[in-house]
């Protein structure tokens, strides 16, 4: 890893569509952009609650806009977007609490990359996003990382402890606190919803919320925005 | 006019920051794109209160975050954007609703384009977004009119039009009626803030927020973005 990347951090919650789109494009970006990405999985619903801001699809003119552009943008980042019978019902009832604890277990266990969480975390997505299936239960949850290639002995382990009921509460809690503490710098860095990329140029964090930043990102950081779908010919890997 | 121009409908108000970049993008790429673009004064204080939407700025998080993103994009868009003393005053008390019944004034009286309702729009604007100056009095609106160019005469005329108590009911009547089908047809498109482009295409709409959505509409529209700042050496004119 060449010391000149800039460092980008992206923090996200599986229960936001428009963090999916960030996440897809930034796992894109990472192997065309001189960057070291970040993944900080966190909790939407701490964020939300801390910034007291309201999600978007309270309003209902936002929701229904929410629901063409998210249609729009989907064709146009090529991320399967869908949206689910009851989209109330699985961003507000359901949540995403317990999932993004087993992404942050995923995460303390994974060693020497990302490509364990980043699996998992695009999994998670597709269930609700995509297939509109449950991400709240054990049995949800280890499906997802069956399909992101982890073994059933690690999925065992990981859902031990991302699930305090499971184990014995000072290893679970090491799980609960990686997570809240990465919400925390979310909100430390000014979040008040996700996708929230924190890029770190010359000393200084640039923050940018949502997934129609990039254009302006490349140019904070000096590099070049060619689209959702950066071409492949051009790739530095 | 060639009957292929796509219509491209900008509803915005003064009071938007985020409205201003949107209206100086789309009024740079109506030279560039093959598009009729209408510009389409509005009152957003109108569009929030009966779409139910709150100002972004009432969560301190997003207000912080609006600062930094609009001095940002305020450079890359080359819109000379600077946050009023007292944003909150100019925003949620003074408000802007007889200066957009003078633009819409304005937009009434003009014959044979749009030139004059771009200029005093965007005077209106550098005056609250820019010099930190009012936009509520009749010498306020006056100083804008002047500086875009419109003859002392004509803004006597138009000062009568757009504020009841200088002229009788029934022709100022029409000023505000005219504003508020603007508001209506903004909200039936959807709107819940605004720049709001609604975009004519094959016989649908096609309505973006925000001034974060031109890469995708031109992806809609079936033209080519090229950044908030097309090269004028492109330029169809």
């Amino acid at each position: 890893m060449s010391s000149s990347k800039k460092v980008i951090e992206l923090f996200y919650d599986v229960v936001s569509p428009y963090s999916w789109l960030g996440f897809e494009v930034m796992c894109r970006y990472r192997h065309f952009w001189n960057i070291e990405l970040k993944l900080r999985p966190a909790f939407l619903g701490g964020v939300m609650q801390e910034s007291g801001n309201k999600p978007p699809g309270m309003v209902p003119n936002k929701f229904k806009y929410m629901t063409s552009d998210l249609q729009r943008l989907s064709k146009y980042f090529d991320v399967p977007i869908g949206f689910p019978a009851d989209p109330f019902e699985v961003m507000f009832q359901k949540g995403s609490l317990r999932a993004m604890r087993f992404v942050a277990a995923v995460q303390e266990r994974e060693v020497g990359g990302d490509k364990q969480v980043e699996k998992v975390s695009r999994e998670l997505w597709r269930r609700i996003w995509c297939e509109d299936k449950d991400i709240t239960l054990p049995e949800s949850l280890s499906e997802a990382a069956v399909k992101a290639g982890i073994s059933a002995g690690e999925i065992e382990e990981l859902l031990k402890l991302s699930q305090s009921r499971l184990l014995k509460l000072s290893q679970s809690q090491q799980i609960k606190d990686k997570l809240k503490s990465s919400t925390e710098n979310a909100l430390e860095y000014g979040a008040f919803g996700f996708p929230m990329v924190v890029c770190h140029v010359n000393g200084k964090t640039e923050a940018f919320f949502g997934s129609d930043r990039f254009e302006l990102m490349a140019h904070c950081i000096g590099e070049k925005w060619e689209g959702p779908q950066p071409s492949k010919a051009s790739a530095k890997l």
